[in-house]
């Protein structure tokens, strides 16, 4: 049974998500729908790259990857069909697939253009209903990604704020905050892994200072500010049992700084 | 693989539609269950009843369509089972259908009375769980309706604010508002260009004047109020890049009036 | 198709509960995944304790129930898989599952330690993703428990509040609110109807007196007070058409005394 995952800013307070649903399944009554979130925040087209991103790798090979953050639905941006090594992936042409086939390079890029695929009429207002629920349902029943447009070779991307380093410096900022308070940053594992290199450091963020990374998010004391590598694969500043968010006045774009000793 | 639809109040904080879910899935594994909405307003029947209808027809043939706003719980009032040309649907009979089934009507009406069908004991607190889910996962093993109780030719109907017609003027209002904060008349498609007819027309709502629809909301300035007939069916008042709602202080009922120039 | 039930408190604004099921899916495509609730208050073990309570029996045979509450995550508390005589528990050693158990005694209680059934890495920050979702998935795949790791007699064990009774008095507390503003209290339904007898009686709350139960929500005038027996099972104080938390200022913690006349 194919599988297509599901990343949008529609919210489950209206039926849209529902409707999506109901499209997808009226083409295909044997896909498996899993939705990775529906709360991404209004249009952040970033925040839902960044979920996407550390999602989709967990997924059975072969899942559509159907992603839709869509403030300029109706206009003229492209809408693409991406085929990688091991997934599918749908979205509107503004940088939301960016940071995922950063990680899983693009073998085909198809921009979506067979009306024959699309629900008639196709609206200006819903594209998620009338053009990529219904894309998605058709990818799943294993027409091949050429039928739904021709190949193309670009596409838009947006990326993490970039990183600073200096010689004896890393100066990143907080991106991304989840459901615990914890405030996840830019700087990935492998940058810090490679800065570090075993050497003593420092993190700063506001006026508190952190020397190691943590395992887990129940080391040190109450209410201690901790580091550590989170599940997202970023640095995470976090609080023992409580929001770091909150504790330390944190927001996305508060710098986190990296200093050896 | 049957397909039985969701839209209720019970809300997510709850374990109130898992409890619906595996009523369902413990009479009749083989079902496909899809959520239209949980976050109906507390006893909120009218809002049920406008998301249902914006819904219902974008799922196969044969769908359940299971509604549960229920703020006569444990009253007297009826539990409907109805069938149309291509659905059914099972409610309490509040008026939840019938926004629906204006667009869809019903073949044939039963009022649920067969125990048969309930789980024992029936709470008078949560029919959703005793006698709603339990009769539609039976419904959805091919039970024919006539099984479940009496036919009765009578239900409970509500109906949106009625809208204010004069030779060059059309009076509606505001019914709802989506997760963007756009806010949905109760001025349909088909009405408005009756009433337009080509010609041309101003739409006021607060202080602001529109004189023209647009195709998406992604047109205009930014900040611009905005008028389009949106994935609803109705005319929508939206503002390119913000919330309509807070950036024009709109609120359910207020009037939007659209003029003949 | 096994059945997999999730109670969580990972949120539905990350991407947690996509990755859960995303690894379940990608181990064993053919299960069937059910939400009881993944709006636990954060770290919320009591809660999530409730709430599994409330729904595990309303499951099919053999459902696996799946409960993440996890503040110690990363740390030496013990991960538990336990079989009743109708269902599989898996959750860590925090008392997440010993209401649930109380009424569904354990006939095998396993300390999962068996890392050939985990995600590698293992993180220490996402045990859900790399070793619950992962053992789950497995298990419903026909695994015994015996294989995830040894047999132990030992869990840890949480409580709702104690009950006080006297000679002509029961005080309880409300220990739950739901989303309709319903207060949940302590006093379970065989304990409330063996100490009443069929006696007239008094319940009191904040200024209140209430000297009957009601059968349902709806009964009584506009904005009264109501007890009734809810679908938790535990005395409910409501309001008619009103949410009782506010309107009778409420919080957990606050006394419910029930006085024979």
């Amino acid at each position: 049974m194919p599988t297509i995952s599901l990343t949008t800013d529609f919210g489950l307070e209206d039926n849209f998500v529902g409707v999506i649903k109901a499209v997808i399944s009226s083409i295909n009554p044997k896909v498996n729908v899993i939705d990775i979130c529906h709360n991404v925040r209004s249009q952040g087209v970033r925040e839902g790259a960044f979920l996407l991103k550390g999602a989709f790798k967990y997924f059975p090979r072969k899942t559509i990857h159907l992603a839709i953050v869509d403030p300029a639905v109706g206009s003229n941006r492209k809408k693409l069909l991406v085929e990688t090594k091991n997934y599918f992936f749908i979205a509107p042409d503004n940088g939301l697939l960016s940071l995922a086939l950063k990680e899983e390079p693009p073998f085909k890029i198809v921009e979506i253009t067979n009306e024959k695929y699309f629900l008639k009429p196709v609206s200006d207002t819903f594209h998620g209903r009338d053009i990529f629920a219904s894309v998605a349902a058709h990818l799943s029943k294993g027409k091949r990604p050429g039928e739904f447009g021709r190949e193309i070779k670009k596409y838009n991307t947006i990326e993490l704020p970039r990183l600073k380093r200096k010689p004896k410096e890393l100066l990143g900022e907080v991106v991304y905050f989840d459901r615990f308070g914890n405030a996840v940053t830019n700087i990935d594992a492998s940058t810090f892994s490679n800065f570090i290199k075993g050497r003593k450091f420092n993190i700063c963020v506001r006026d508190k200072e952190i020397n190691k990374l943590s395992r887990s998010y129940a080391g040190g004391g109450r209410q201690a500010p901790l580091a550590l590598m989170g599940s997202f694969g970023y640095l995470e500043i976090a609080v023992n049992c409580g929001l770091a968010k909150r504790y330390l006045r944190l927001k996305e774009g508060t710098g986190v700084r990296v200093t050896l000793k």
